[in-house]
């Protein structure tokens, strides 16, 4: 009965939860800009004012040195189990402009699917929790309490969320925090993220001579800081694919093999996945495939390199400095600060007298993983069961999203990567899309997983 | 007597020796800068004047695609030999302005020397030879023949000169080829260059995936061009700094004992080496000095290296595409298009599956070494000696002047490097310079090249 009073409320008003979502897409947020600052807080607005029509009993937007949060609440009666929702209403940039087929601010539907910068990310996985909401407070099936944090800087590393996170920690008290920000297999394998990867980042500059040199008069006596530093580069990475600064892998948590057994019986092919990247081959760590090496093992990467002459033609240049932006994706249980420190210590010693090196981290994040024993795993899992009339596969993702080891580390609380996006969606690139039946979808699936989270919890 | 009347003409005529080359100093003819066409013609121009006013029967401009030659000649006597004097009157950009301690195109003396672009680099030492010239023909001591051959596109890659040379191989025959365009060790120890090295000269793109990738979804099972290119490059040269590309030293000369030890007997401070560059040690080619590693041995140097995200702060990207500029000196008897050859060859050999690699030469040249036991060498020698009362040190320049080879492939003439410069004099950098002394030494030391040199050939 329950369902099917769900079920006919998202179908009759399926227009409206189309139209209301393209308002929001017409608000060009783009938290990395400037001059979009105005639309970046009028965005804010919105969705508070959205929270309480969808029967949120408060709003607010909390004030932040960057982009304020917004915090909205349904409290039915404390003493039962309390979802807390975290989302994001700040969007990548969309330039290149002219590789967009359709406005990325004027949303249309082609295809079955809503083409907009945030349609997928994360405008469209944050709203289907909007209208989840008050799917089911209009048919009278909400069964617990609701408390979303919707922040204005995820697409510029979050930096105030983890003050915020910290000043309201009891505010956000719950049982369960819900992030719709991730992708399943496909439409026809539903799947939850249960892992993703920690990140450590930094830049390196080598430098030899005090100055640039004629590499004729100088060439073969002196240090060259770009050989130099492809060599320490290369040196990072044996012929093995593995990465050989000392300790580097001591925390690494070893995956179970059924757990390995589980995530290659995934669907995948190898030869589609090749020929999307236009290459002949893989290449990575030995004895691991390609799920395994982007999930459960960590990688290093340049993301960056320059140094020297990079103009037109030929100049006979040997450098006084070379450069690099190096990451390192991490697993767990390793520790992003620990790593950097490891890596520093590395790099720095295997410098030849000829050169000096200077190593600056960046932005870093911790591994997480989330449990596939807890009783929000199980309801999530029973939810998109129900739904989608699959078991969903926990996948592992190898990005990084460093809040969600925040979340565990303040609040204590489990997360539930309830993510309905595909690898397809093609976001923050141009033409993001977001598919029409994950969006309505998704809120049927967060409906159920209330229905089963509180009958698991009582 | 003659030679007294040459030191007394030139003391004499030492300011207007300078006012001449100042004028010439003034026109700012930067062949790499079209907005300064105007400017490299007028030069031509003035020197034209300059030559047939210095006692040359004719002079005129001969037309290129490009910049025109100056050629000229005073021919007394059929019978008598022919020196032919190469130089050029385009000069280096003057950028950086702002590091000039004053205006590149207005020359002052300061502390015995003239600063200007184009003081020493070629300006000063080319019109040393037409101040030469005139000495001699003004105290009726001219003993030969002399041809100019003054090109305006040296500092371009005298693109044209080829095509000049081969066009006007008649009148271009000679006993000997005087180019005075590199420095001696030092005032206090004479120097003749005898040998430049050649240069091989190569771009390299290293692609991976068809498009720049999230180096979190996809980092440790993907190719990065960026670690590729590195490694590539790493491999390149051993740990003994050798260059390990297969047959890279098979035509290589090894260089006799003797003369090994006579250039490591030259002055050569390694610890003020290192101060003047701020390294702590110096690296290259085991078993050779820091001498032998420029004079004698080939070297591979990368020139410039780009790739990937390299503005502020941190993106991870796993790039598409990471690029070099690669450059290897030459040795004799080292061909530069075997060599590109060998490099394309090996490198593209060297390239994991997972990317493709495309290599692009850009120019080269040969290596040449100019005789030691030619007449020609001995009358420089005697000058030398004679001028500045000190035998002149053979000595070998790491960099190249590709129309060396070109001059005694296509006019079968000896080569003498009579090179008065210093090289602190700052070619090619802000605040270039010439020493007022060395100026007037160096036109009496080419009248006495030309006296022992014609004494030497009856």
């Amino acid at each position: 009965m329950e369902k099917e009073a769900i079920t006919a409320y998202i179908e009759e008003n399926k227009q409206r939860f189309l139209d209301e979502l393209f308002d929001l897409l017409r608000i060009p947020s783009v938290s990395a800009d400037e001059k979009f600052t105005g639309d970046v807080l009028k965005t804010a607005g919105v969705v508070k004012s959205r929270l309480l029509e969808a029967g949120c009993d408060k709003a607010e937007l909390v004030e932040t040195p960057g982009h304020p949060v917004v915090y909205g609440e349904k409290i039915i009666d404390p003493g039962l189990p309390t979802v807390v929702v975290y989302g994001h209403y700040d969007v990548q940039p969309a330039d290149p402009y002219e590789l967009w087929d359709s406005p990325p601010f004027e949303p249309v539907i082609k295809d079955e699917k809503i083409y907009a910068r945030g349609a997928c990310d994360d405008k469209g996985q944050m709203y289907m929790h909007v209208k989840a909401l008050q799917t089911m407070v209009e048919t009278g099936s909400l069964p617990c309490n609701v408390k979303f944090m919707i922040e204005g800087e995820e697409e510029v590393g979050s930096s105030h969320l983890a003050a915020f996170v910290r000043q309201n920690k009891e505010r956000l008290q719950g049982d369960v925090i819900l992030i719709s920000d991730t992708s399943m297999i496909s439409n026809d394998h539903p799947s939850i993220c249960v892992g993703l990867r920690g990140l450590s980042y930094v830049e390196v500059e080598v430098t030899g001579p005090n100055r640039d040199l004629h590499s004729g008069v100088y060439g073969g006596a002196v240090a060259n800081p770009i050989n130099v530093l492809s060599k320490m580069i290369s040196s990072l990475v044996d012929d093995k694919g593995r990465i050989t600064i000392p300790g580097f892998y001591d925390k690494v948590a070893e995956v179970p093999v059924e757990e390995r057994a589980a995530m290659n019986s995934a669907p995948f092919n190898l030869q589609a996945y090749k020929d999307d990247l236009g290459i002949d081959e893989v290449m990575g760590e030995e004895g691991y495939t390609t799920l395994e090496r982007t999930g459960i093992r960590p990688a290093l990467d340049v993301n960056g390199i320059w140094g020297g002459y990079t103009g037109e033609g030929a100049k006979t240049v040997l450098p006084a400095k070379a450069h690099a932006k190096i990451s390192m994706r991490l697993v767990p249980n390793q520790n992003n600060e620990e790593i950097t420190r490891l890596f520093t210590s590395y790099f720095t010693s295997i410098a030849p007298a000829g050169v000096k090196v200077k190593v600056t981290p960046h932005h870093g994040g911790q591994p997480a993983v989330t449990k596939t024993n807890s009783l929000a795993y199980k309801a999530a899992s029973q939810a998109f069961a129900e739904a989608w009339g699959k078991e969903p596969i926990p996948t592992r993702d190898g990005g990084s999203i460093p809040i969600v080891a925040l979340f565990k580390e303040v609040l204590e609380t489990d997360v539930v990567l309830l993510g309905f996006g595909l690898d397809s969606d093609a976001i923050h690139s141009p033409n993001e899309h977001y598919g029409v039946f994950n969006y309505f979808k998704g809120i049927e699936t967060i409906t159920l997983f209330y229905k089963h989270f509180v009958s698991l919890k009582s």
